[in-house]
């Protein structure tokens, strides 16, 4: 059943850049700036290292036979992913109603299977504007084995895709740039094209300015800390100790704390940069609860990115440790703590046996420590509690919070909604231009519409080399929050007075009508890395 | 620093019914309608007992001296409150510059220590529609003892109080009736007058159709709750096992409930009738996940009410049995464990160990265990988990969640926000005809505003006996989940539907501006009990 705002979001018609309302008068054309791209990607990337930036400008499109578009969400839900179909499916329609737009199943699982269906405009209708990727599912299966290129292949050549939109985060763009040189090599017809999707905010570059999703994320968990802030305002004795999703960037918790000002807030690349030890984090905290209690003040808000605890140096030996030891399937548990080096054997027995046993818990895909399964804000709720029986006179009640599930399928933004859409759009464009090896961008997004401009960057150009398993893999750079930006900086500047002084400020739920002021804008991070 | 949202909601004025727009033409009036009175409360309320019902009319107003009111929050958050506070000092301001509204800080404590201040006409602009109690602070002290009654004497009589206006939950309006009884009886003249607040739904009655706080906290939980659901549809991998605030009572989880139609919600009231055992509960479950799964489902959405373990048979036995050894200073938490009955150390033994620490933690005021600090969610999707060991071809990831402080400061919904500025207005209106002994209501609140009327009722005709510690004492009825309503027998109706299709609902975040259908709507199961 369709809720009542459900019943009026799906009856909004998302804004595009004024150079997106006549499709057939505007296309991608190379851009003369030369991107630099690293040589020893040169033998992964025969093809894709041979593209230019593309960028928006006036002209006129090719004729065009009919075509057929698959599409395919990939990973995490972010909200807006309805959106970016939904523009693909418009941008189609408006050039041909023969155009066909294909939704594959459950993720990449889908192309694998060559489960798809063909999206209607009925479905759309219902579907725009709304959160979730259920319109097509989604689902964490990778396409990187040549086995599965190979597969994915056959799928597309089945359907006579001209085109694959890639809905996904850094490993599903990652896997695209790969297949698209499968494909290329393979003579498949078929272009890869992606689309930045993540609300943990990471993947962005000099050309991406945001992935979609991040900003309705921020600003849910966003309302929901504003609350909880005027909760501990009124009531005066709680410290809600708030984990943020966001995997290992602290965008997220970033963007939070400038919507909220909560007393503190960490930031896992400046702990890791500080080089900071658990300890020093947790006598941090126990430092703003003495002084708040000097001043009479028992409550408060403090944020903690998901990422934290492997960004805390002894933390994440221990946690690397773990993933080499666990990886060994002759070793039980027991086992594998007693092989821990000295260092992290200690590290290991201080934490609360909550923390231990969510430690040791089912890898990932990557056979890695689910981070996200780690409950950093219990383990330093914990630890404070602790370390301030020493201080008996002083009153400290934590409770601990969890945000992530709960914002990457809300309701689009007006921001994301319009972004998204573009996209779509861009993705069109793309398509129709026969690009393969693009991820779809537009520029400007932190200011108003009217002024955004769209581009696409070639995969290959965005891609560096790590470590993974052992192995040198290519990968798509993951942006960390930068020490050195603007946003950060800001919030450098205003944090000491969170601290003591309460300046909470109380965003409220996203609101999608009534002034621009409540309804629409970009995430602040962007706005002040822009200003 | 105020947010856009914030400055926006500051400037927005709350609705009033029309018959309070010219409030010197408006009174309270003695109803012909004869309240019932329990005859064994006759000696504890001598003079509570002599009050009849009071319902708004046209009529004129006294001429009036200038007037002091004074106002205090007790007890939890729960959004409108400074919307009761804002209709309080507007109606006064209306009458007379001269009037003044008195604010008692951080709850009743204020009210012993005499800690008090004026409010401002700025101060009230700031928080018009503003969530949260953060205005004056609130506090959980009890004004409960005759040396705490007779505090309170001296605190009203030093600032010359015409009436102390409680805004309050069951406690505190239970209190307050006391309170009128000595305040009558010791010649004093401040009048008392209480304004039910709870954002558990559990104070309303006959006369009060729903304590104010409820619809918004119901309406934030609803919003996340949409949001998992869409997640889990997306994802389509884990179970959301949701544990919602609201005390005792299910009022909240029936609400949001009937607001997102989750595959399972237990309804505490209907456990407890039906005698269920915990391992029923963890069956009813179990059979949910193998019926879904066998048609492919491999997620879900629970929802728990915070309430739903005291109401267990065998675990509320096992709470008592609890409540009562812990209290016996001279034994250890080990010793008591000892002591427990067969019965009830069975029960405890089966717990998880996590939970056994739970139920050892510091207990409230009343010193009863706290219901609220026990993670109901966790115990069953860790009990569910073991369960399903015995089918492990079946996928089961639960994800917990708690929603409680989130809501209880929220921007209060426009239907909060006009209710409690009306209440406002009502307790003004009491203050003026020196009613003493009342609690404020508005009828009609299923229907337009156009349509609410007013009214007052004594707390007196509201109370009932309980044994507390051992003696008899008055309290005020607690309201629970009727199984006989209109509002439970529509979610019978409709839950069957829920538990293999997918009916959720996506009620997004609380609009303030926009189409009515987004922007106002009375509690869904205060228009069901009214169809």
């Amino acid at each position: 059943m369709q809720s009542p705002l459900e019943l009026l979001r799906t009856r909004f018609h998302p804004f595009l850049p004024p150079c997106l309302l006549d499709i057939t008068s505007y296309t991608l054309h190379e851009d003369s700036h030369k991107i630099p791209f690293k040589k020893e990607l040169l033998p992964l990337f025969p093809f894709g290292s041979t593209l230019s930036l593309m960028r928006g400008a006036k002209g006129s499109l090719p004729s065009l036979r009919p075509m057929k578009i698959g599409v395919v969400f990939s990973g995490g839900q972010a909200p807006g992913g309805h959106n970016v179909i939904a523009g693909l499916f418009d941008a189609l329609q408006t050039l041909s109603a023969e155009n066909e737009l294909i939704g594959f199943l459950e993720g990449p699982a889908g192309i694998l299977k060559g489960k798809s269906r063909i999206i209607s405009k009925e479905e759309m209708e219902k579907f725009l504007n709304t959160g979730g990727f259920d319109l097509l599912g989604s689902g964490r299966t990778k396409i990187e084995t040549i086995e599965q290129f190979e597969q994915a292949k056959v799928t597309c050549q089945k359907l006579s895709l001209d085109a694959l939109v890639i809905i996904g985060g850094d490993d599903s763009n990652t896997n695209a740039a790969l297949l698209t040189e499968y494909f290329h090599q393979e003579k498949c017809a078929t272009c890869v094209i992606g689309i930045p999707k993540t609300i943990d905010g990471d993947l962005k570059n000099e050309y991406v300015p945001i992935s979609f999703g991040f900003d309705t994320a921020s600003k849910v968990y966003a309302e929901l800390i504003g609350n909880l802030a005027r909760d501990a305002l009124s009531a005066k004795k709680y410290y809600h100790f708030v984990r943020l999703m966001g995997r290992t960037a602290s965008h997220i918790a970033l963007e939070c704390a400038l919507l909220t000002h909560p007393n503190y807030a960490f930031i896992a690349e400046e702990v890791a940069a500080k080089k900071m030890t658990l300890q020093q984090v947790v006598s941090e905290l126990c430092t703003l609860i003495l002084e708040r209690s000097a001043i009479g003040k028992s409550y408060g808000v403090i944020l903690i990115p998901e990422g934290l605890i492997e960004w805390i140096p002894e933390m994440s030996r221990l946690i690397q440790e773990l993933n080499i030891l666990l990886a060994q399937k002759d070793l039980s548990e027991d086992e594998a703590i007693q092989k821990l080096s000295q260092e992290s054997s200690a590290c290991f027995s201080l934490l609360p046996s909550s923390i231990q046993k969510q430690l040791l818990l089912t890898r990932d895909s990557h056979g890695n420590v689910q981070v996200s399964l780690i409950e950093t804000e219990r383990l330093l709720a914990e630890l404070v509690s602790i370390e301030m029986q020493k201080h008996k006179q002083v009153a400290f009640h934590p409770l601990t919070h969890f945000f992530g599930y709960e914002g990457r399928a809300a309701f689009p933004s007006n921001f994301d909604a319009s972004y998204c859409y573009t996209l779509g759009y861009v993705a069109a464009i793309g398509a129709i231009h026969k690009l393969s090896g693009y991820m779809c961008f537009v520029s400007n997004l932190h200011e108003p519409i009217a002024n955004w401009s769209i581009g696409a960057v070639p995969f290959a150009s965005l891609m560096h080399t790590e470590i993974r398993k052992g192995k040198e893999k290519p990968v798509l750079a993951k942006a960390l929050v930068s020490l050195e930006g603007k946003a950060f900086k800001s919030f450098v500047k205003q944090r000491d007075a969170w601290k003591k002084e309460d300046h909470y400020t109380f965003p409220g739920p996203m609101q999608f009508e009534g002034d621009v002021s409540v309804c629409y804008a970009p995430p602040l991070s962007l706005q002040l890395e822009n200003s």
